[in-house]
């Protein structure tokens, strides 16, 4: 059986999402016709998985449909929308039918999950590249951005911190070891918080997801809502297999670390209470962990000392 | 100055697009926020252009910026859709400004001549890849679809030919000889039928835009209607240019060259007078190649007779 770029769609792609009502026309037509909710505003965000800079040749293909799809999840959950259709475009060197099932595996288990359907995508040859861009929607006016933060807000964290950066460097480690294999997990399939972001709808003033780690985004929102921050690395929530693993560098991975996927928000203390129930019945665990300023720049502490910090946002074209 | 991912962003694509009353909020955050509009569907489309594969190393930036909106454009027109909202994924080997302002340039004049805002994207390190995501609107039921086609409906194409695909072949040769630069021009700033797309509605049965050949997309019509095709290649519309450079074989040319980004579409005969008159209204010319079968399968004939041809469809991996 030849596997032509129909034949890998037909096989593989027409099926992989969830099946939606609001879906007109999906895969197979010059374009996918969807239609949108009264009332609601349309999320959009697109992000990119190139080999050798964003994952290392020979990532498991399960893990990097996840991720994939995770990322732009992760975007929307940031923003508090609700994730509805998919576009995929997949650049890969040659056809191999076992790569694609993972990866069609990985891609569709995330995306059923989240009631995303995969409305439409290419299939092109060329270097491996896997493009996702993701809609979603959110009641008009409603949606969580970077910019609503105020000073004497509480900064606020979900799940815990570095592990993704500390599972990264343990992937060409053997398996078996139950907290390096947990760490790497946290890097193979990241868990985006769509349920959380959602939540924070009304709760929250400012949101941000943690792609390239707490050092360089949380500065992000601050300066988006044209206040500073004050972070106590003591507070940032550090799990038990980066505390085993880490060494005593686990707040440094914890600071720095990027792909955690997790959501950074600032909300106004009177909204604590809601927020510790919200991490209950959600069993995300939620973590106070700074305080925004009305006076700009980033000041870390641990506890009651400022500490020094040299401030390097994460830049692709720096390295 | 250092050009960082923000200052790229900043200086050559946060104000590149159209402005659009119905952008809430555009590149910045970690989404677009977008308002449809109501008794509209959602028209979707991605399409990437990787180096090496759909067009050589040292095609113009300027070029390469137009091409890859104009590819999404044209999937847009064949479903009757109007563009609205752009998303780019770019990834870079380096960061090269004059590259980039050229590409912004190409990108830039065209999203504005059709109205689109550039909402979001990234920027990333790694092979040259152009990925562009487009959504747009179009009333709800009215879309151009390519499984509408009825036996006996004439087939119609827009403008000309197999210019792009000879228009490629000369990209390497001396400039200054105005056929031969005209040709080039439609490889490297094809025309996407936006208006003409927009006018089918009511008017074309079906509609796909001819991106790898009419011998390629024009069965796809066919076969998504269940219906077959019979082609004059004598009716094949070709430019004075593609007849003075392209020798004897102008009508091969028109019949397998790609990436032209013309409309193929079918509509019943009465609609032919409709069809002239739009035809001189938009200033497109629009010219009758075949019509649809009952039958399955593609016929190829020069007037009256029927001739044989091999028909061997594009795809990306078989080469």
């Amino acid at each position: 059986m030849s596997y032509d770029e129909q034949t890998v769609i037909e096989k593989f792609f027409r099926h992989l999402g969830a099946v939606r009502t609001d879906v007109a026309l999906g895969i197979g037509d010059d374009a996918a016709l969807l239609r949108a909710q009264p009332g609601c505003e349309l999320v959009q965000t697109i992000d990119v998985l190139v080999e050798d800079v964003h994952f290392l040749a020979g990532s498991t293909a399960r893990s990097l449909g996840h991720r994939a799809l995770a990322v732009n999840l992760s975007d929307l959950a940031a923003m508090g929308a609700r994730p509805c259709w998919a576009l995929l475009s997949l650049t890969l060197p040659r056809i191999d039918v076992d790569w694609l099932g993972e990866f069609a595996a990985g891609f569709g288990i995330l995306a059923r999950t989240h009631e995303v359907a995969l409305v439409g995508g290419n299939l092109s040859r060329g270097p491996l590249t896997i493009t996702v861009q993701l809609t979603g929607q959110v009641p008009v006016g409603t949606a969580l951005r970077r910019g609503g933060a105020r000073a004497d807000d509480d900064l606020w964290v979900s799940g815990t911190l570095g592990d993704a950066s500390v599972g990264r460097s343990l992937l060409a480690k053997p398996r078996g070891e139950a907290q390096a294999d947990w760490l790497r997990a946290r890097f193979e399939f990241p868990t985006p918080r769509v349920a959380l972001g959602e939540a924070l709808r009304g709760v929250a003033s400012a949101c941000i997801d943690l792609s390239d780690g707490m050092l360089a985004d949380a500065p992000r929102l601050a300066s988006a809502s044209g206040c500073g921050l004050s972070l106590d690395v003591d507070q940032l929530p550090v799990s038990t297999a980066l505390r085993a693993c880490g060494g005593g560098f686990a707040w440094q991975h914890a600071l720095q670390g990027g792909e955690d996927y997790e959501l950074c928000f600032s909300a106004p203390a009177a909204q604590a209470p809601t927020l510790i129930s919200l991490s209950a019945q959600l069993a995300v665990p939620l973590q106070r962990c700074g305080k925004v300023q009305s006076t700009a720049g980033l000041e870390l502490r641990r506890g009651a000392d400022v500490i020094q910090f040299s401030h390097s946002p994460f830049d692709h074209f720096s390295s």
